[in-house]
C-alpha cells in the first residue's frame, strides 16, 4: 500500500489507517471478497501498534466496508445496492435493472381479516378481508429483504392464484387487474434485526436493518397495498435528492 | 384494556397482544412515558402465559414503541420525529418547525487538509484546506444526532469565527456569505452505533442508527458542504414520496 501515515497529524493513527484502507478499496487495489492484510501485517506495514490496526479493522467491519470469516481473516465487502427513494418500483423490477435475477420464497400467502392499523391505512373497515403476502426476496439467490404486503381482497379477488415465488406483484396488479400504480408514501427507520429477521436474512446478531413501510396508490387515489419490509443494512443504501422550498 | 385475543385465530397470541398494546397507544389510552402493565399483569389480564407477554413486550421494545428502565418497568416511548426526505433544511430549522429548541455542542471546529474522499466530493485537490465542523445536535437538551461537516475554506474564509453552538450553519452561509443552497444529494444507511456514537447519543448497545451522507450545492452548482451524520434510530423516521416514471 502506498499511503504513509502522518505521525504529527491531528487525526489519530487508526483514523488515518482506515482512510488508507478505504482509499485502496476505492482505487480498486482491493476488490470485493479479497482478503485484507491481518492485524499483524498491517501493524508491520504501517508501523503502528496491533491495537491501532485492530481498531481500524473493527471500525471498518462495523461500518460494513469489510467482513470477517472466523479463522479465515478479514475481507472486502461487496458494495451496497443503491436504491433511489424517488421512483415507485417493485423489488423484481429493481433487481432486473441491476442485471441480477430476482427470486422470492413465499413464507405466507392467505386471506386474513384486517387489523385496525391495516384497515385504517387501506381505508377499509376493521375485519374486512385482506390478502397477506409475506415473501423473502432474493437476488441471485442471496436473501436481501423481507416483505409483508396487505391488499384489499375486494380489489383483487383471485390474486393468490398467481405464483408470487416467480411473478412480480406489481406486474400482476398492472397486467391482470388493470391498476396503474401512481405513487407511494414511504417511511424508513433504522432498527435492530429481530430473531426471525436474523435467521431469514442470514445475518449475525447484532445487525442493523432498514424497516420500510409503504402505502401504494393507484390512479384513482385508492390505496391498494400496505407493505412492511425489512432491508439488510449491510447490503442497502437509499438515495434521495433534497430541494429547497419543496417542504 | 378492551381488546380480547382470539384463541382460534391464525395469528399467534403474542402478535395479537402486540397489536392490542399498539392500539391502546395509538388511541391515546397510554401516553408517552406512561408505564405499561408488567408481564405478570398482562398475562392475567389477557389470559396468556408470561412467556407470551414477555415476547410481546420484548418485540415492542426492539421495535422502539416501548422502552425499559431497569427495576422500574416498561414505558411508552415518545413518537419518532418524522423527517421528510424531500426538502433541503438544516437541523436548526427542522427543530424550530417542531417548536423544539435546537442546540449544539461543538466537538471539533478547525481547518484540516481534505482527505481524498472529501476532496473528490467537494471538487478540491487532495490536501486543499477544508473547514471541519463536528457537532452534537440537541433538541430541548436531548441528543438526537451527530454531524461532521466539511466545507471548502476558500469559499467561506472566517467561517469559524461564528459560534455554531448557537448559530445555524445554513443561516450563516446564506446570510453572511450570500450562498443560496439549492439542493443536496443524500444517502441513508442503517448501521450499528459505534462506541463514540453510543456515548454521545446516550444509547444502550446494541443500538441501530441512521448514517446519512449529504452533499449540498449552491446556486451555481458548486458543492459547498459534505456532511456525515448519525441520527438516532429510536428517535427518527424518514419519509419519502415515490412516483412512477421519476426514476
Amino acid at each position: 500500500m502506498r499511503t504513509r501515515l502522518k505521525r504529527e497529524a491531528p487525526d489519530p493513527l487508526y483514523t488515518q489507517l482506515k482512510a488508507a484502507l478505504v482509499g485502496e478499496i476505492q482505487a480498486g487495489r482491493f476488490r470485493p471478497h479479497d482478503r485484507i492484510p491481518s492485524e499483524r501485517e498491517l501493524s508491520t506495514q504501517f508501523r503502528v501498534s496491533r491495537m491501532t490496526a485492530r481498531q481500524a479493522l473493527l471500525d471498518l467491519v462495523r461500518e460494513g466496508a469489510l467482513y470477517t470469516r472466523v479463522g479465515k481473516g478479514t475481507f472486502v465487502a461487496q458494495p451496497k445496492i443503491e436504491q433511489p427513494l424517488r421512483s415507485l418500483t417493485g423489488f423484481s423490477q429493481d433487481m432486473q435493472a441491476r442485471n441480477t435475477r430476482p427470486g422470492s420464497r413465499i413464507l405466507e400467502a392467505r386471506t386474513v381479516s384486517a387489523t385496525p392499523e391495516v384497515a385504517a391505512a387501506l381505508r377499509l373497515l376493521p375485519e374486512d378481508e385482506v390478502i397477506l403476502l409475506h415473501r423473502l426476496r432474493l437476488a441471485d439467490g442471496e436473501p436481501l429483504a423481507l416483505e409483508t404486503a396487505y391488499l384489499p381482497l375486494a380489489l383483487c379477488p383471485g390474486l393468490l392464484a398467481h405464483d408470487f415465488a416467480r411473478e412480480s406483484l406489481y406486474a400482476v396488479l398492472e397486467g391482470n387487474y388493470g391498476f396503474t400504480l401512481t405513487h407511494a408514501e414511504q417511511t424508513l427507520e433504522a432498527a435492530l434485526a429481530g430473531p426471525r429477521e436474523l435467521e431469514l436474512l442470514n445475518l449475525t446478531p447484532p445487525a442493523a436493518v432498514q424497516h420500510i413501510q409503504r402505502l401504494t396508490f393507484r390512479q384513482d387515489g385508492t390505496p391498494v397495498e400496505y407493505v412492511f419490509s425489512t432491508y439488510r443494512g449491510d447490503r442497502y443504501k437509499f438515495r434521495s435528492v433534497l430541494q429547497t422550498g419543496s417542504g
